[in-house]
């Protein structure tokens, strides 16, 4: 018997109406949601798997995943076909390629890119409300990316670390962490761009939630090596809420969307 | 007896849940909305006036209005008990100053700017609905841009003019109208920078619906200008959805926000 023909998809989403990427009994989520669209393609139990399990809020612009399929559908039809069993969710398959049996959204994946949006002003946001981080006090730039470096390469990330995470070592290497000071329509915006092989939980919101603290002034750039090197939870600065967190971009040897 | 002091209020929208800027009798409205914050402040009835009267579902960055209160507020407190009394409505006061007697929110302005967003791709839009143009198939930028070239300058706007648009005159002067195409995390969008003196009702609009015609190719640039010479409203395509559109700023001799 062939196997089924796999499909990989880009899937883009607002994260506040879901309970996170993650099936769930009793709430709504992302891979629920994608999973019901396909089983109305075809009638039967479908389960997805995807690069990055984003939690509760977590919005992505590039997540990952791919389903097997009975019927050998055109790629650009299922995806239109599934866009259409999405709405009115906010969820949408921005590609759709065929790869081979042996590609895996999660396992194949070498890079996980984040982006998290922090809008910088006083008044209250309107259009951005629930798609950033908002903070009313002023931030500095350059004391932020000084710590952000201290961040970079090979640790032992324990401080970093939700203490529900269930990644088997905390010791993990981070390649870039970039931040970003943009002057939009909005007022300013800070832009964290990170990548990593792969991420702790609420790895990416300690280091944002900490770091602002530094651009606040409150923490000295130093502070975040010292609470880096306490391997202690307890160390680490507030962890910053999810709304201004997305999942921007996964890497694989051979890009199935020639990102 | 001593004038009521004046304050200039650089106002930030989502124009969705209003039936636009200007007040109403049994709709929602953004003028509505901040004359009952201000009915918080000081007890009585209160009318703003407006730089532009934007329609239902258009947004602003910047819109500029002005209000006249008894008491001598202090611009930094006003704004922040506007901010309060305003939520939890999409509304926000980005900037405060106390202003001279004589100056006038509309009457002083000798330009507005707008931008119109225009999202240039196929899969349905997640974080950007409702603050962005969807269009699915493919735009090109330069047919656009050498449309828009035509219509800079002064000419008789009849064609791109709202039947019921109440100005005295269709002859106005198009100062700017630059089109950018950037590629964001969410793909490609198209964005339409226009400023002028002032604006005939639904000209951007009208404007933007016609070169997505010549973006995609169903016009060519010369047809704008054959539609522009016309001078007949049945002469211009077809017009554009309100929600890409945002009164971004205004200008004024001195400007009260140092913008």
């Amino acid at each position: 018997m062939a196997a089924m023909p796999r499909y990989a998809l880009l899937v883009e989403y607002d994260g506040a109406p879901f309970a996170g990427w993650q099936r769930q009994a009793d709430q709504p989520s992302v891979q629920g949601a994608i999973e019901a669209a396909l089983a109305k393609l075809e009638r039967r139990e479908h389960t997805i798997a995807a690069a990055g399990r984003t939690d509760a809020g977590v919005h992505a612009y590039g997540q990952v995943a791919h389903c097997d399929m009975e019927k050998d559908w055109d790629p650009f039809r299922l995806s239109e076909a599934l866009n259409h069993h999405l709405k009115p969710l906010p969820v949408a398959i921005r590609d759709c390629r065929r790869v081979g049996d042996d590609w895996h959204a999660r396992f194949s994946a070498y890079e996980r890119q984040y982006i998290f949006r922090l809008l910088n002003r006083r008044a209250p946001a309107t259009h951005l409300k629930g798609y950033v981080w908002q903070v009313a006090h002023p931030l500095e730039l350059e004391p932020m990316q000084e710590a952000a470096n201290m961040l970079l390469g090979l640790h032992d990330f324990t401080t970093f670390r939700a203490s529900i995470c269930q990644a088997a070592s905390p010791v993990k290497t981070l390649d870039k962490f970039d931040i970003e000071q943009i002057e939009t329509e909005s007022g300013t915006e800070f832009r964290f761009h990170l990548a990593a092989r792969s991420f702790l939980h609420n790895q990416v919101r300690s280091f944002v939630g900490t770091l602002e603290r530094v651009g606040a002034g409150s923490w000295q750039p130093e502070d975040v090596r010292t609470a880096l090197e306490a391997c202690d939870r307890a160390a680490c600065g507030p962890v910053s809420p999810p709304q201004g967190l997305y999942l921007s971009k996964v890497g694989y040897p051979d890009n199935p969307f020639d990102l």
